[in-house]
């Protein structure tokens, strides 16, 4: 891994975070966090190093890093008393919210091993993971609101390379994993930034495109799938890249191919089949299937995870609804890699999606200034959790229905059907 | 490093560090920090575990670390802007005053590379080094006042075995460091917390002798040292343990040789030459003097590292008088190992060692109660600094001088003089 050639794409990554993804502003901060894991694992380091030299070349102030240790919440789900779990620990929260309040840059380094936390009890989890989320909503909020310029990218753990590649030695799995995340955010190519203007700019034609039809809904048909999906009236549809509340332009994920809106979250009817498997507070969700009724989820199966996924709907009643649609074609080139990541980060870029929880104010229009009433009524959806999952294949078909019921294709077999 | 006796001993060194120095209390939460790293170094993991296991299975409510990183320090230090190396991020500070407040108990776990800064600038090195010292001053002083059960103690880290050990194996340098912490904490013994206890009550048969004697100075002689330092009235011996405001009896450091209490902070007169190098701030002090007026430090001189020693007693004006005098003998097992750990935890348990900077009130008899104001016209020393550095060796005499100027010997040739 740590051969030359892995070190100058490491750097040229590193360089596509902080211009990119953060477009980090001389004179601001940087932190460098994961709040999936109260920090940043150790195994990041040698990226986070590169990100903080890039950063400083930038004209960053200060490089500031929370870590993490996913090991310490496995020793404590298996260790400590039962009604421990939901005490928390504050500085992370106060921390965090210092940081968004200074306008500092904020950037989330994922890489967590997928089945941490399969084999513990689920009650145990859920309690676990509920207690974060409640206590970390203040930051989620902050950050799903774009107070300041944020990015989410990976950075290959040893357990998520192996889940994602068992039948390679460790060594190979991790090196396979690199080059697939230096693909996936074009480190490999000569001049990564200008890809990713070049690609940006794609993207924005396809949500024009959306964003100007204002289809009332969307209608997925696929095999065990007939799901028709309101969209509120002044949806917006969202890609590569917003301005902050602190002024700057951001791209919030890298990689990134989707364009994504919210749903109406008072309409969704009919039952949605993933089309991948979900990663969820260290378990994996297989073989599932959603029905909603009038927005509301009132039916979950699942052949593997099937009490995780119920913990994660019973968070709270924003849980049981949907807060994203996200449209991404079956040719993106991390759905050509043909791999499965069981990373949201990855799996996301690579299938059609939905989220489960929270809607981002800024898909709806006048959404950021609205009272969480407002944002309701209006069809925005509110909770403390936001999880995506896959619903798109070569089998998908999405037909945008008009105000006055007529259809129109938007997807064929998981591909665009119009050109924009 | 992973045998099975090496987890065997790290098991017990762990359950040490839980039940004797920090003698958590069952419904305590516990912290693991570093404040000159702003958190626990990543290769300390597998220590942090196994006091996370130990502390749940004694009751702990909740194992709260926070991590740091060198390499981020340095990358710093070489990469930011000159007039940035002073910004500080304030949540080290709010989360660890959460966490005192709470009485939560805090564990620091040392084992940093003593040369990590050593090749940049001093200029800068001080500036970085000021700015922490300054912010962390108030946790500083509640953990010097013992506001909780609170505890130093080391894990090997791979630059920190390599300075001891140069001639060994990075894996071998390694190997032989965890064996001298095992043997210092007495974790390689059957039954460690009763080879503690038994440490523990003869120690404190050594302060209780001091105790009764109320010397009012101690004169040291010694190649290149002849120094009378004044004990204020009312100064108290202490050793192995003492109550923190939370009411737990503790140990503050693992392992501990010493009887310490305060000198007066205005008489200090002659000079005194260190015997072991000392690691300050990622740099190296070597073969330094210092010679003392009415308590001020007039002179400093060292062979290497002679700004950085300046530097240090530049912090403030209480970094320029002594705040702590302690005794040690060479028969210490420290001493008796041989080595040089270039590493104060250690250093400073193999030989009679003084302190530049701040006095702890609790040396002082109803210190804790004085402003600082009364405490420094008792005698007592306030800095924002605490430095320790090694003055006794095979050739150290120190006489105990009372009232009426008669003499009493307290060591000859680095050993007790008296027994107890």
């Amino acid at each position: 891994m740590a051969s030359t050639k892995h070190q100058q794409l490491l750097k040229k990554y590193a360089d596509v975070i902080v211009k990119v993804g953060l477009n980090l502003r001389k004179g601001q901060r940087l932190v460098i966090s994961n709040s999936r894991t109260r920090g940043v694992l150790a195994h990041a380091a040698p990226l986070v190093h590169e990100v903080a030299r890039s950063a400083y070349a930038a004209g960053a102030r200060y490089v500031d890093v929370i870590w993490g240790d996913e090991e310490l919440i496995r020793i404590r789900l298996q260790n400590a008393a039962r009604d421990s779990l939901s005490e928390y620990s504050k500085w992370h929260v106060t921390g965090a919210m210092d940081i968004l309040e200074r306008g500092d840059a904020f950037l989330t380094i994922v890489g967590e091993n997928p089945d941490l936390l399969s084999d513990l009890n689920p009650d145990a989890v859920a309690a676990w993971q509920k207690a974060h989320l409640e206590n970390f909503k203040v930051v989620g909020e902050a950050l799903s609101n774009n107070k300041v310029n944020w990015c989410v990218v990976a950075s290959v753990g040893p357990e998520w390379a192996k889940k994602v590649f068992p039948k390679l030695s460790a060594e190979k799995a991790q090196a396979k994993l690199w080059d697939e995340i230096f693909r996936a955010t074009r480190s490999d190519q000569p001049n990564p930034v200008r890809a990713w203007k070049e690609h940006a700019r794609k993207l924005k034609l396809r949500a024009a495109y959306m964003q100007a039809k204002q289809f009332s809904a969307l209608h997925y048909t696929a095999p065990g799938t007939d799901l028709t999906l309101g969209l509120p009236r002044g949806h917006k549809w969202i890609t590569a890249g917003s301005p902050a509340a602190n002024g700057v332009d951001f791209i919030p994920n890298l990689p990134t191919e989707e364009i994504f809106t919210l749903p109406d979250r008072s309409h969704v009817d009919g039952t949605v089949t993933a089309t991948l498997p979900l990663s969820y507070s260290g378990s994996l969700i297989e073989n599932f299937s959603v029905t909603f009724e009038k927005g509301r989820i009132v039916k979950v199966s699942a052949k593997k995870g099937e009490k995780t996924l119920k913990k994660l709907i019973e968070t709270d009643e924003g849980a049981k609804r949907l807060g994203e649609v996200a449209l991404v074609p079956v040719s993106s080139p991390i759905a050509k890699s043909g791999h499965l990541f069981y990373n949201t980060l990855f799996d996301e870029n690579a299938s059609c999606h939905l989220a489960i929880g929270h809607a981002y104010r800024f898909t709806l229009e006048g959404g950021e200034a609205m009272s969480e009433d407002e944002f309701m009524k209006s069809g925005g959806n509110a909770s403390i959790t936001h999880v995506d999952f896959m619903v798109g294949s070569s089998k998908t078909d999405i037909d945008g229905i008009r105000e006055d019921g007529s259809a129109e294709p938007v997807m064929r077999q998981g591909e665009w059907a119009f050109k924009a």
